[in-house]
C-alpha cells in the first residue's frame, strides 16, 4: 500500500494556514517527496513523516516556491540521522540548481545522486517507479506519473514445471533472482499495481489525462477560479474547471486539487466549477490517503 | 522612534510555534531586517510589517537557518511592489551567497546593493547606522550595533549669529545643507539617540558588552540552559546565563533573549539563569517594543 499526503496546497507564497505545494508518498517505509518550497521541512514533520526516510526527491521545476526549502530540508535530514544517499530528480540542470542553493549547506552528511530527466524518462527507487512528462509552464516543468508494480501470485505448479528447487521459492517470490532462477519462473501474471499522477504547474494538456488514465489518484493544480482564466493563461496555470475536465477524461478514482492562488483563501467556494468530475477533493495541507493494492 | 520586533526566536530549524531567529527594525517607515531563515517572509507578515518597505538586510552569517529564506523574501518583496534598490550587508562573500541562492529567483525586479563588511565597518541607510563587530562562531559571523542619531534642537540665537536667512531654517533643521549653510549652523549639541545591539550566533565575548554599553536594548542569543554549557561551547553558542552576564556588564535598558535551541521548548523554565540581569525578557515570535528618543 502507498500513503499519499499533500503536505502543502499553496502556490507562490507560504501563508500561515497553507504551506507551499508539495506531496509526500510513502511505500514500505521509503519516502518520496515531490517539490520542496520554503517551509516544506516543517510540513513533513506536521504531517507525521520522518525527514530521514526521504530517499527520492522529485522537483517539478525550478521556481522558488517549489525549491527554496531544499537546503534546510537536506540539512535537517542530516540532523535527523540520514547517512544513506538521496536521489534528487528534476529537469535538466537539477544538479546546478541544488548545488547553488546548498552554498549555505556545505555539511550535508550524505551523498546526493542527481538524475536530470528528459520527457518520458523514468527513475525507480525503493520500489517506486516514476516517469516524467513535460508540462506547459513558464519554465521547463514536469508532471510525474508514479507507479508501484505488483508481481503475480506464487504459482506452485509453474515453479514445479520449471524445476525450481523449493529452497529458492521464497527468494524468487520476493522478486530476487537466485542461482540462475528468476522470479517469473515461480510467479503468475502481474497484477494491477498502484498509480498516482501529479501535475503542477501547467496549462491543461492532453498528456496529463493520458498519464492519469484510470489512476488511483490524480493530484493536479486548480490554481484559479474560472473568472481568472486569463490570468491562468498568462501565468501558465490551470483553473479548477480545467483540472476537473482533465479528470473527467482520465477517470482516475479521485482528483485532488492543489496549488491554490494566494488570492483564493477558500477554494471550496468554487466547488461547482469541479462539477465535471464528481469525485474531486479540494486538498488541504495534510490531506492523506492510503491506497491499497486491489 | 524605532520599532523593534523579534520576528522569530528559534535556532537551527523552524518549528510550528517558532520561526527562525530574525528581527525587524522600523524607523520612519524604513525597514531593516536582520537575518532571513526559512519562513522569515511569513514572519514579517505575521508581525504586521510590509515586505516592500525593507530597505536594508543585515546577514549575521551564512548558515542556512539565517539565510535560506532570502530568495523567497526577495521575490515576495517584488510581488508586493518594491522597485527601489535594497542593500544587503554581511560578511565577506555576501554577494556570492545571495546570488547563488537566487538561482531560483532570476526575476527580482529591483537592484541589490551588496555591502561586504569587515570588523567595525559601518553601513548607513534610511537614517539607520549599523556597525558590524566580529563574533565567535563556527564560521565568520557578525553582531550588529544599530544607532539612530539625534541632532541638536533648533537654536534661533545660533542661527541668527551665523547669519542664516530664515527661509533656510526649516531645511537645515531637517538636516540638509542649503546654499552654503549647514545644519550645525542652526542646531545645538547632538542629543542622545537610539541604540540597539544584536548578537547571534556566538560564544560570549567582551566586545558584545562593549558595543551594548548603555544601549536601549541588547538582543542576544540564549540558546541553551547552563546544563548544556559543553554543547554551547562545542557549537559556539551561548547559554542564557552567559548572555545575562554580558548584559550585567553592559547595562542596557533591557536584554532580549532569542535563538533558542529546538531542544528547549520553553526557555522561561530557566528564568533563574538570567538572574544576573533582572530586566531580561525571554523574547518570543512577535515580541515588539517601540523605543523613543529620550
Amino acid at each position: 500500500m502507498l500513503d499519499v499526503c499533500v503536505l502543502g496546497c499553496g502556490g507562490v507564497v507560504p501563508k500561515s494556514d497553507r504551506h507551499l505545494a508539495s506531496a509526500y508518498l510513502r511505500y514500505n517505509g521509503f519516502g518520496v517527496l515531490i517539490d520542496c518550497g520554503e517551509g516544506t521541512q516543517l510540513a513533513v514533520k506536521k504531517a507525521g513523516f520522518l525527514l530521514s526516510r526521504i530517499g527520492l526527491i522529485l522537483i517539478t521545476h525550478f521556481h522558488a516556491d517549489h525549491t527554496s526549502g531544499l537546503p534546510g530540508l537536506l540539512l535537517s535530514m542530516g540532523n535527523e540521522g540520514r547517512t544513506e544517499p538521496v536521489t534528487i530528480a528534476g529537469p535538466e540542470g537539477i544538479e546546478h540548481i541544488v548545488r547553488s542553493l546548498c552554498v549555505i549547506a556545505p555539511e550535508i552528511p550524505f551523498d546526493i545522486d542527481f538524475v536530470p530527466l528528459g520527457d518520458f524518462d523514468s527513475v525507480e527507487r525503493g520500489g517506486v517507479s516514476v516517469t516524467a512528462f513535460e508540462l506547459l509552464h513558464s519554465c521547463p516543468c514536469f508532471g510525474y506519473d508514479i507507479r508501484i508494480s505488483r508481481g503475480g501470485k506464487f504459482d506452485k505448479t509453474k515453479a514445479e514445471a520449471n524445476g525450481v528447487p523449493m529452497k529458492y521459492w521464497k527468494t524468487l517470490q520476493l522478486g530476487e533472482a537466485v542461482d540462475g532462477f528468476t522470479p517469473d519462473m515461480v510467479l503468475g501474471e502481474s497484477r494491477r499495481g498502484i498509480h498516482v499522477t501529479y501535475a503542477t504547474d501547467s496549462r491543461p494538456l492532453e498528456i496529463i489525462a493520458t498519464m492519469a488514465d484510470g489512476a488511483d489518484l490524480l493530484i493536479c493544480e486548480g490554481m484559479f477560479e474560472t473568472a481568472k482564466l486569463d490570468r491562468a493563461k498568462e501565468a501558465r496555470h490551470m483553473t479548477i474547471r480545467e483540472a476537473a475536465s482533465l479528470a473527467a477524461e482520465a477517470q482516475p478514482e479521485e482528483l485532488w486539487l492543489t496549488h491554490y492562488s494566494p488570492s483564493m483563501p477558500d477554494p471550496t467556494e468554487f466547488v461547482s466549477e469541479a462539477a465535471y468530475f464528481p469525485t474531486t477533493v479540494f486538498a488541504a495541507d495534510g490531506t492523506t490517503k492510503t491506497i491499497k493494492f486491489k
